[in-house]
């Protein structure tokens, strides 16, 4: 099976241009087939504000209504994937800028509501792996923005963590694929407040000791569920990395912390 | 070779949501390979002037700063592009969003300042038909939104009249291509103020005698002109006709007006 690099960098990366730049140049760097999901950025914040659309947010997550569809669907749909599209053409990546909706690529549903009410939120339904594997065997690079679509003509605000865990899972089964979370640290701290002290590897029973010690804090215990999960559904290895490393990461150079299942290795 | 139409809609019927699925209902009744090419409807200006920008027009053409670029990606490449390609994957069209970035499809350079600055506009340099003849043959439908951009970043704003004949005249060199200009009226009118005066074809000839009798009207001289010249490059076939009457202009029965070079026939 050839190799399959999937990268999902956050908010942070994309609400600041050097910073954006630099990943770039770095996802640039990385050999052979692979795909990149954004995140939002404050970006859509701050235009539904001077749209005079109100944001609320429940536990860190948006609530979307109509009005703040329309603002997601340009900002992140619009501004934020047509951008990093044209800066990648500019450095020679071919890439194609993509919601779930174009090509039919990521099918969504609307959240059920229950205590909240999230709005127009999708839970991931089905991913079309072959027509994302026609674009990749084309030596295209998808670029995902973090929207769904739901059969019935709406699109659909969906994380992008998930929507990258998603892709990696489906993909997998034809692809040996690597699934890797930018964010703005190193890699799992052992010590949230040293910046160096990256944990090179979790294997399900580390991770688990690292838990139970209270060494891995609330805020990473989703990521690292999520992780888990597609490593259990096939995805080959899950690398968490600072986005300036993405390369040296990918390339097995030591930065960034690896997970895998450990005992298939 | 194979048939291909390629259909331009304009901003006033982006602008009526029934007049938008009118149109995209008649849309997936076209057999075949297709593309669409959007302008961009009044959204762009009223979300500007929401944000406090503002927009100058010289000449029906808007002035395209920095600020506005932003405004036109958010819009044009985001809100519209992605709303009609949800739409129509929503009644089994499997379209795909577009600007000229996406898969290096439509490449241009910044107008030149004369004795206007127009900002960031782009001239058409290059058509990448292997590109979109690619997604075509995956029998995917391109869905256009009118931006390009210019190899080194930066998206341009383009006028989607003009980006559809230099599509058509690349494309022409692998398809039998007809060029389809959807607008609010049933074709070019012999008598403005009569609906039903519509001129069923038009050669060169008969065109410049309508021109010398002032028939066809200031307005639609670019528009024709333009049309002929894409004739002239290799498209078989240019009509224009209402866009709730697509289906039927392009089956021949007789909507619309059909220009040819005639003499070819």
């Amino acid at each position: 099976m050839k190799s399959l690099i999937i990268i999902k960098i956050g908010g942070n990366v994309i609400d600041n241009p050097d910073a954006l730049k630099q990943f770039l140049t770095s996802f640039r760097g990385i050999y052979g087939h692979k795909i990149l999901i954004h995140g939002g950025g404050k970006i859509a914040t701050q235009v539904a504000e001077k749209l005079g659309i109100q944001t609320t947010m429940v536990d860190g997550r948006r609530i979307t209504d109509q009005p703040m569809l329309d603002v997601v669907t340009m900002v992140y749909g619009g501004l934020v994937n047509k951008q990093i599209v044209a800066q990648l053409q500019a450095i020679g990546v071919d890439a194609i800028g993509l919601t779930g909706a174009d090509g039919n690529t990521v099918l969504s549903k609307k959240r059920a509501v229950g205590n909240i009410d999230y709005g127009f939120v999708g839970d991931i339904e089905e991913v079309n792996s072959g027509q994302i594997q026609y674009f990749i065997r084309q030596n295209l690079v998808p670029v995902f923005a973090p929207l769904t679509y739901d059969r019935s003509g709406s699109l659909l605000n969906t994380n992008a963590d998930t929507m990258a865990s998603a892709i990696a899972v489906d993909m997998a089964i034809r692809n040996e694929t690597t699934l890797v979370y930018c964010f703005e640290k190193k890699g799992v701290l052992a010590d949230p407040n040293n910046e160096d002290s990256v944990l090179a590897e979790l294997t399900p029973e580390s991770y688990a000791n690292y838990k139970s010690q209270g060494v891995i804090s609330k805020g990473m215990i989703p990521k690292l569920d999520n992780a888990f999960s597609a490593l259990e559904k096939g995805v080959r290895k899950v690398i968490i990395c600072h986005a300036n490393q993405v390369a040296e990461a990918v390339s097995g150079s030591g930065v960034g912390t690896v997970l895998s299942l450990g005992t298939q290795e």
